[in-house]
């Protein structure tokens, strides 16, 4: 199946949290469980939430029983609102929401808007899916066979409706006989690498070694590393990047090592209304996720804590931008939109 | 009470493997128990394993029932050859080992190389407690008064006899009333950071906020970090450094952000047989520590995981040495030797 999925009057979605111990199904039956969802992280990855936002709303015009089009559109934008307020820094659940309330405002009447929000939810799954084999199709001819790709955070079918953005390059890679492998970093707090890009590879067949965070430097300086690949929360007008925590130290450290660092992200990732990343606002998640690990405590009790989500990773260090539409430098963004 | 101590026939120890839930200590009777110790982390640091190094001959000194002179080495070389085996990197274990069998060796009877090695032993933990004072002397005139010192792995009281190396430094300074604050990475995979910096910072209400690993370039884009102090395993002569996992990354991310980066070392760190950081073993541990934490598994079954235990840091990226004897530039080492 895919990441997630609208089924008849509720999204499915494959709880994140739970992997790779088992692979469990959620069904939300409403925008506020959906919003639920998306703040414990049981989905995540800044593509796949562009789609649970828009299904959230198609779920919430499903099962309405409002008696006219003003108030089924009020009960959209309260749903839109709840959902705005759950993870501030990727870009591509506002886009989402902003694309279904659009097609929901031009629809007549509430057997319109159903149909309308529904429609476009499900388009938005699978413009996704599309973006994501056009990325690795664009994508995998930076890659030479026998490549070891470096890749942090999980980026796969997971982080997206299915295929996966930096991890669709390899997919696409490998299909063309390229014999990639890749190093996964655990990616602390949330373990995303560990539990969730090593799981997908290895379901796939494709050679992974996980490595935790702080030994990037020590493979890049093994010559153990030829691209790194990694995806994209916000990417700001300038080309600079937000991504998951720990993306900057790795383009710093890449950089140093004349690695190229690729960032693999459909268009929608791209937002123009910020010229930099200064302005992309930062997610601080419960302090909890770096205290403990599972149900181990391993900070000691009154000792503070950072939890930032995301870092800015600037476009001096980006050497290109994967997009469904082409790979481009971080300076020539607008180009792709221009057309 | 110190890290570890002589008592009676013994030597006794704190468990940091259970800190921080709990402070309890651990009876080694033999240089075979001692050795399980060191292996398994029960006491770590490169200074400390000096002294355990040095205390598991004297217990085995102690009581050895050897009825001669010859019988009484041979058990105390076969001592010293089981201790070797323990942890490669760290240079501190093999000195302590040396200077004890070489007082051994010099003494005349059973008698007095029981004398001789207790009395050996004792003066290595002694003396790593002077070095680190004066180290803490030395290193706190590099500090101003409210600077953030980042720090990476345990460099305290518990990686030492006492004091500490890197931490010793933050202690001096605090003394003088320069109100140093600590950012302490979690460091994993074995969160020594985590469990035992934050542990003995707030114990001594040294303000400490901990991270993960990965938001080091994320801190230190942010401003927030004024020097890094580090600790070390061993040095080789051209000032290249091993120490822990992750050392090399925040030195390469020290350099990109023109933050300060010291690394606090006593002089028996320093291997001048070793021409270079390429001829330092670095130890690969248990795949264990990586793929679980605490009983959590975090890596699917089958997957391979790296566990370098340290990395090496060029010389060029190493601001200045910290020693007993004073602070030197790592192309300076030899200096402190010439006297």
């Amino acid at each position: 199946m895919r990441t997630i999925e609208l089924r008849g009057k509720s999204v499915v979605l494959i709880d994140q949290t739970r992997l790779p111990r088992e692979l469990r199904l959620v069904r939300c039956r409403s925008a506020e469980e959906l919003a639920k969802a998306i703040e414990c992280m049981q989905i995540r990855g800044a593509p796949a939430l562009a789609a649970a936002a828009a299904m959230a709303l198609a779920v919430t015009a499903l099962r309405s029983k409002a008696g006219g089009r003003a108030q089924m559109l009020r009960e959209l934008e309260a749903a839109a609102a709840r959902l705005r307020r759950t993870r501030p820094t990727g870009v591509n659940l506002f886009v989402g929401l902003k694309r279904v309330l659009r097609v929901a405002r031009s629809a007549r009447d509430v057997r319109e808007i159903r149909a309308a929000v529904v429609r476009e939810a499900k388009h938005i799954a699978d413009e996704d899916v599309e973006a994501n084999r056009r990325m690795g199709k664009h994508g995998a001819r930076l890659l030479k066979k026998g490549d070891i790709v470096l890749t942090h955070c999980n980026t796969g079918a997971l982080a997206t409706v299915d295929y996966g953005t930096a991890l669709g390059v390899v997919r696409a890679a490998r299909r063309q006989g390229k014999r990639i492998r890749v190093i996964a970093t655990e990616t602390r707090p949330f373990l995303q690498g560990a539990r969730l890009t090593a799981w997908e590879l290895k379901r796939e067949g494709i050679p992974v070694i996980v490595i935790t965070d702080s030994m990037v430097g020590h493979v890049m300086a093994q010559d153990e590393v030829d691209v790194v690949l990694v995806g994209a929360d916000r990417i700001a007008a300038n080309g600079d990047v937000a991504n998951k925590i720990g993306t900057y130290s790795i383009a710093v450290l890449a950089k140093e090592h004349r690695v190229p660092f690729y960032v693999v992200a459909p268009t929608s990732t791209i937002d123009l209304s910020v010229r930099s990343g200064r302005e992309i606002p930062i997610e601080q998640r419960n302090a909890s996720e770096v205290e403990f690990i599972g149900r181990t405590r391993v900070v000691p009790k009154g000792v503070r804590v950072l939890n930032p989500a995301f870092d800015i990773t600037p476009a001096r260090l980006v050497t290109s931008i994967v997009t469904e539409r082409g790979v481009v430098k971080p300076s020539e963004l607008k180009s792709l939109f221009k057309r």
